[in-house]
């Protein structure tokens, strides 16, 4: 799959890690081009001896190939993307790993009770398009390597569409994570919350943000 | 501690089974008395051999000794439980274990957004009695034997009082459960989230309510 991901910071290094884990075409929208060029590089310079990952920074017109396009930005800044792409992303599916918290308080969600930033982002930003919420309970630092105690990390899943829910379960399977479809995309509010949650209890119980939530079986 | 548990359903026998495998003193009190003296000879007879637990079918005005009072009935039913004992639960710290799920779509809560069942417990039927929210994450299965994949459960634990978390804490710690202290009470919103999500995903996901979710570090 060709995954584009908006954004060059720690979550966009991490996905587009996993990404081209997966043998997956990656490229890189950033704000500022310089950035997005970058970490194109560091990506390049930490792949694995012998692999040629197909990874490089993109102007935005490039969502138009993209099988999924992933808004690794803060809630606001994807809601203006995800408008301003409009039509390009038509073909494509929108990934929302955003976590609306509010983060001067770290004591609750900047959505109203009761919707979701993704399903905001579908119903504002960008009607038409499948829409999957997915990452956000996962922090970048586990991420990254994709494993915590040695156990993948759970990618929990939702959207209405089934087609893009497999398409970000391919893409985090192959990555070597743990995809989890968890329903529809109002479920986002469950993983909106849940990653809420896990945020407001790392200084508490002194985690580092190095932990993740899974659901052992 | 002396911990009172209201009910006698699955969720009470697994909490009763951790508080006796802490050593805590167990008070079963039921709608129908035989039922919770069934579950205290069934409580009695799987003891490990040479123990000897404290646990017996009690009358509702036990709750006046308890340190812990445990709500394991359904949310409508704590709900009048705690305004019928009122009073009496002066001194005691009540543990609200439910989950205010609509199981007839198992698509939502029947608690409004932006509060939570054990919220209203404290505010409508328990007035100044310390709330702490405590368990619901837990299915009752695994809470039973207390482990999953050799691991402890995690006890996520909400609540304005510090010294009622402290307990709850304890209860948990000793039964051989990892409590993890989460905060105020208004965190109840996110727990009950987070089992709902949960409950949710079961059949989805092929989990036959033998799962659980924990914080790997």
């Amino acid at each position: 799959m060709i995954v584009t991901i908006v954004g060059t910071g720690a979550m966009a290094r991490s996905i587009a890690t996993r990404a081209l884990a997966g043998e997956h075409v990656v490229r890189l929208v950033g704000r500022s081009p310089e950035k997005a060029a970058n970490l194109a590089d560091q990506l390049r310079a930490t792949a694995p001896p012998g692999a040629t990952p197909d990874v490089r920074a993109s102007d935005a017109i490039a969502v138009e190939d993209a099988d999924l396009v992933v808004l690794a930005v803060p809630y606001p800044t994807g809601l203006a993307v995800a408008a301003e792409y409009g039509a390009a992303l038509a073909g494509s599916a929108l990934v929302d790993i955003s976590n609306p918290v509010d983060f001067a308080t770290l004591d609750g969600l900047v959505v109203p009770a009761g919707t979701s930033a993704a399903e905001r982002i579908a119903a504002e930003a960008a009607p038409g398009v499948p829409v999957v919420k997915a990452f956000n309970t996962c922090f970048a630092g586990p991420l990254l390597g994709g494993k915590v105690q040695g156990l993948p990390l759970d990618v929990l899943i939702a959207g209405d569409d089934e087609d893009a829910r497999r398409k970000v379960a391919e893409l985090a399977g192959s990555g070597g994570l743990n995809p989890l479809d968890v329903g529809p995309l109002r479920r986002a509010r469950e993983l909106e919350s849940l990653a809420f949650l896990h945020m407001a209890v790392q200084e508490r119980l002194g985690l580092n943000w190095s932990s993740a939530v899974k659901i052992l079986t």
